[in-house]
This record gives structure tokens, sequence and C-alpha cells, in this order.
């Protein structure tokens, strides 16, 4: 369990957390693509070998979504994540099922609220790295609602 | 089944596709969020009464998810599509489970391939609407690869 956050005004741009690694395999990135990215360069390994991947890969959005997953599941901001409305997300390279991943959250913004209320806006960088190779293959900014 | 787009070069901004609706329940926003957005005000109805929301919401990712599983499933983008390598995501209000929306795909750009490639790049605008009252609850360009 990473130590939880306690506010807002405990962050500044730059700070950053490792919240380990993890690895989807080839039934899950299925199971998830089946329901929410039905594309047969996700689905059919067989099928995928002529799309221009040369192969089956992660739908991205299971890979953002595993990503959110362990942050939300680190316990890193449960007592100060009061919800979100934005999240900008770039795949700069393709994940494969069974492929490690190290996943990072740093601050990239802190703005609070000008209103006085006790909360504002962090716009926070979620990363996920390839750990075989070092290659980002998701490089996502979320804007989060964070309690002061 | 939505009629298939044969080619990029059959797109031009400002085109739109409805693509039906649907309603996520309960038990499904509990089970995804479970696994890729634990939070509160996603899993439990009780304590998320203290939330910001004062209810239980759909977890926004999910809310994406299903409007892109949606799309791919609709066979609309399915002869042309290659992938995509960004998708820029913003959830104007709440979505709860149980609340019907309306999705709907519309072209905002459309960018044949320089090098002469056999493709190009589309920029689609993925909405979804509570059809009770027409609010808007997701709002994501996504940057496309798509066939020509």
């Amino acid at each position: 369990m990473t130590h939880p956050i306690r506010s807002l005004d405990d962050l500044s741009a730059g700070m950053a957390w490792d919240l380990g690694t993890l690895t989807l395999s080839l039934e899950e990135v299925v199971a998830f693509a089946s329901r929410y990215d039905p594309q047969y360069f996700h689905l059919d390994p067989e099928a995928a070998k002529e799309s221009i991947f040369g192969e089956l890969v992660v739908s991205g959005l299971h890979t953002l979504s595993a990503v959110f997953g362990r942050l939300m599941g680190s316990g890193l901001l449960s007592g100060i994540s009061l919800g979100g409305n934005q999240i900008d997300t770039k795949w700069p390279a393709p994940l494969r099922p069974g492929e490690e991943i190290a996943i990072r959250t740093e601050v990239v913004e802190v703005r609070p609220s000008r209103s006085g209320r006790a909360l504002g806006i962090a716009k926070l960088r979620h990363t996920a790295r390839r750990t075989a190779d070092n290659v980002i293959v998701l490089d996502a900014v979320g804007t989060h609602f964070l309690k002061r």
C-alpha cells in the first residue's frame, strides 16, 4: 500500500510515485476487448497477424483502465480523491499480452480552488512503461478534483 | 448494424452517426469499478451519498469503454479501423447506473497520409448524452488510423 496523500496542499509539480508492475494476460485482454473494443487485432491472435501490429495487442482502453485501477487501488489518493472530469491519453507504442508494465504517477500542476472551497484541481500524469525495453505504452494526463 | 464505411476517403468533417442507446446497470458499474476504478462513489451506494455526487455514479472510464465498445461493435469502422494512438476525454456531467445514454460519433477532421500510404488519420468525436435530459456525459475525441 502506497502511503496515502492527506491533502492537495501536500502535492507539488514534479512529485512522483512508482505504483509497481502488472501484466495483462491474453485471456483478460480478449475478455476486455470483447466487451469494450471488439476489433480483430485485440481478439484473434491469428487474424491479428494481418494487422499493422503484426500480432495481437492490448486495447489501449484496457491499458488505461488497468493503470487507473492500480492507481486507485494503491490507496495513494483514497483520502482525497473527489472525482475528475478529463483525461488526455496517448498510446505511443503497442503493448502485448504477457508484457510487464511499470506504472508511475507524477504531479504536473496543482491549483487550489479560487473560491476558497476545501478542494482543488491537480493534473496528474499516469504512465506505463514496458519493463523489458523501457518503452512508454501509455501517457495519460488526468484532471483530478482533490480535497485540501 | 450500422452501414460500414469503406474508406477514409468517404469521410468528411461534420458527418455523424447515431449508434443507439445503452444503459449500464448497477451490477456492471460496480464490477467495472472494482477492477479499474475502485473509489467508494463508484462502488458503495450508501457511502456515495457522502461524495460530491451525492450518490453512486458510473466510473468515467466505464462510460468511455462502453461507448467505444458500441462504436466498434456497430461495425461502422470494421472494414477500415487500423488502430489509434490518442483520445482526449471529458466527462462534463455525471452518469448514474440505470440512466440511458444515446451514443453518437461525428467526424472532426480527416487527414490522408502525406507519405502516399493507403491510410490516414481521422479525428472522431464520440459523445454520450443522457436521453432523459439531453445532458452530455462523455465527450471524447479520438485519433483513428483508417484505411483508404
